[in-house]
């Protein structure tokens, strides 16, 4: 120990891995990142491994000695690879079909080479300002009024338990920063209103602020799968006559299930009324209205009082990367800033420091991406690839409609299509036609060829498929339409 | 609209960088950050710009067209670079020092490049099992009982969070996640537990459960600035007795301001006592738990309910990942699940999925940096670098205690060491004192050579320096010491 060792040998016990290791093991990752996207079909989309495959490769422990980088990329491709599923393959198309594009990936792998802490502007004032710059030009794209500033999460799930924090703290007379929930007796007893076809991260985000489930209450939906104003507003005033206060209202633009639209501008209207928080999770939807033509999907947004947009769904941005925004970010801010002596700086005053703004002290570079991608794509490149993904939807969606043996489950507003399989029969009854359904679905994904997903609408299962890869193109969808029909005349020949 | 373009006309149109663009510019980064981290001196450790600086050189608007990759990188060199304060420099050593290695760096990179969401099991089996497999090396490396199971999270204040909301659904009777916190009466007067040194991050999850900062009792510290147990034990009993309920206790193994470490093992008595949830928060202090010199650091955790410990701090670990460990998983499983519809698996009884243990839906495959920097660098290479950071701390803190201008403000059990200059006469004040050393850490910090931090103890200014970056050496620590002498000589003979 007390022998200092020559400099090579030091660096090989002390230091990072060495420079010119690095380049070239980084050149090798480059490398097998290029031709994997330039590939990705070779490998099926859904990994095919059982429960415990992966783990069974993996050691017990980790070793003693290092090893070789050589070594741990070759397991990387014969023991973690076989268990991915392929996000970026083209037939990816499972919940929210995402993109981690190539110029994402530069500005995550430059993120990670600075490993800068975002948390105060001085631990890296281009953070912190690049941040705020690249929020207020998704702002424009999407079309928000410039009242509305920006904050990055990870994720959606934080952007609305933030929204939901913000909503509980501006309630009058409460002060649940400072006094909690408890002892104020019925005065907090709060409700937040969401549809049924609301995102799960709407209701964990109530459990986690202490509301509780029986805080939340579900509005119905309509046909459409759109929040029923109506509905809202006699839930609204039921509960103000039977002692609720209700304090937070979550729109949904794109949901989840369906993609369908909540009537944002009467329900601002409802909030405006009653003074109640409206948050809209637009993590989905919200992309679209980069385009023109779909820009209407935030009328109304105006009058939120915050709103999430998640570019690493439909923007082409890596995981993680959530958009935030709100006119009222004071809130936001007194329902979190708390500064110890140790994070306090002389700039202070003058500056952004978004460990403020959130629950997290950590935070990642992440607006270096984004700031790449919208560079390298340009507002025009973006639309034109979001207008592909719709095209591709509609053109699946006339497929569904035209076919006497599918039907579609829901509207199509963005790229995402509800359907499903029927039975020839008028009087099938609904198990017999979800069991077609999902032997569908499994016969799809065991291929590997392709990936849908599924939910379940007004009791019965409904397939999704959801485009939204940079890699998809017509004959990817034509593709899987071509194996649903196939699959579908063989499960019903075979049951018949 | 309607004619579709040629293939490359199609693909610039359409799809993503391709792939030999992608091979270039990867070439290109992967070079700048092997340039950069083989001599991150070449640029100030604290960003010189001032504020607005960086904003000011940012265009108002994205482009519309798509821009060149080469000009986004040449500004990335050129307006990004000057507000960047370098993490990863050898002279940084405020707040904790830290490093984000080029093992991890390889891992973040092929993990963008995967772009998996470890949500499901299913939606990327690797992602879970090798985040299963992968914490279990880790809980091996620290010393933690087989009973404890981990799960990443992004960062230490939400792995804290976590441990707080599972704490609160754990109190009998209350049934939190279904009714929330009002309307329970005095039944929901819950009490949390933490030194006056905790970290601010539980405050803030106790703002956010809806305890409220007064439902957060904080407990006085001794000389060395360690958790008082006499005085938690007087409070608990306090509390019950006039109707709160103790619900849990963080106790901090590493403080931030001072890394103290709080006596656990009378804690954890104290806790099992009262059934109180212990969450310890360990997020810097519990890495050095993997020397075997070190492992009494985290005596006594094996009782504790949930432990946190950040690879992101101290092992080496781009930012981020938190690895938060529980003996009771199943109650922060009770704590978070709500599974819709569209994200039930056939596979869901076999199978670990992640999504349902935290508030985020959206989970990064984190697991994959951590499994190669434990390969690469191996126990003992982990080993003798933690050791080497230790021992520089121990040898600047005896050049402190030798010299008859500086003190010690704090014990130094890890690599970071509280002191500051003092001034000679015997009467000096508080106020004089506290100038000598802010004019210090100013006149350090602007020299752009080191990088400290601050803190208060006892109502007086400290200064702090940390060891965590694996660049730091002998001559670095050597370097600022004769810097911090020699300013301080000046700054008092420029008083005097």
């Amino acid at each position: 120990m007390d022998e200092v060792p020559k400099k090579d040998e030091r660096r090989q016990i002390l230091g990072d891995m060495p420079p010119e290791d690095f380049r070239r093991f980084g050149y090798r990752v480059i490398d097998w990142i290029a031709d994997y996207l330039a590939h990705p079909e070779r490998y099926p989309v859904l990994s095919q491994v059982k429960p415990g495959d992966i783990l069974s490769h993996l050691p017990e422990s980790a070793p003693d000695q290092p090893e070789d980088m050589e070594a741990v990329l070759q397991d990387f491709e014969q023991q973690i690879l076989p268990g991915i599923t392929h996000w970026n393959h083209p037939a990816f198309m499972a919940y929210f079909g995402i993109t981690g594009s190539c110029p994402g990936i530069l500005g995550e792998l430059l993120a990670s080479g600075l490993n800068v802490n975002a948390m105060l502007w001085r631990t890296s004032p281009a953070a912190t300002e690049l941040e705020q710059r690249a929020m207020d030009w998704l702002r424009q794209w999407v079309g928000l009024p410039a009242t509305f500033e920006g904050v990055v999460y990870d994720t959606a799930s934080i952007s609305s338990l933030v929204a939901v924090a913000a909503a509980r703290e501006s309630v009058p007379g409460l002060a649940v920063r400072e006094k909690g929930l408890a002892g104020s007796g019925d005065a907090s007893r709060l409700r937040l209103y969401a549809s049924e076809q609301a995102h799960s991260s709407i209701e964990k985000a109530a459990i986690l602020a202490g509301i509780g489930r029986q805080g939340v209450r579900k509005i119905g939906t309509g046909a459409d799968f759109r929040m029923d104003a109506d509905a809202l507003e006699r839930a609204i005033e039921e509960d103000i006559a039977s002692g609720w206060r209700p304090f937070c209202v979550v729109a949904t633009v794109g949901t989840t299930s369906t993609t369908s639209i909540d009537p944002v501008p009467r329900i601002a209207a409802l909030c405006a009324r009653h003074r109640i928080w409206l948050h809209v999770d637009a993590a989905y939807g919200g992309c679209a209205a980069v385009l023109p033509e779909m820009r209407h999907v935030l009328d109304g947004c105006e009058e939120a009082d915050s709103l999430v947009v998640n570019p690493h769904k439909w923007l082409f941005t890596p995981l993680d990367f959530s958009a935030f925004y709100s006119r009222k970010l004071s809130v936001v801010r007194q329902a979190f800033s708390l500064v110890p002596e140790y994070l306090k700086t002389p700039e202070d005053n003058q500056v952004r420091n978004f460990m403020d703004y959130g629950p997290q002290l950590g935070r990642r570079f992440r607006a270096l991406k984004l700031w790449m991608i919208m560079r390298y794509f340009g507002l025009e490149g973006v639309r034109s690839r979001l207008r592909e993904h719709i095209r591709l939807a509609r053109l699946f969606a006339s497929w569904v409609d035209d076919h006497p043996d599918f039907e579609r489950c829901a509207p199509t507003p963005f790229s995402t299509i509800c359907f499903r399989a029927r039975l020839e029969k008028e009087n099938a009854s609904i198990q017999s036609q979800d069991a077609l359904n999902e032997k569908l679905l499994e016969h799809v994904n065991a291929t590997g060829r392709f990936f849908l997903s599924h939910t379940r609408l007004n009791g019965r299962l409904v397939l999704r498929m959801a485009i939204g890869n940079l890699r998809t193109t017509e004959a990817h969808v034509r593709g899987c339409w071509e194996l649903l029909c196939e699959q579908a005349a063989l499960i019903k020949r075979t049951a018949g």
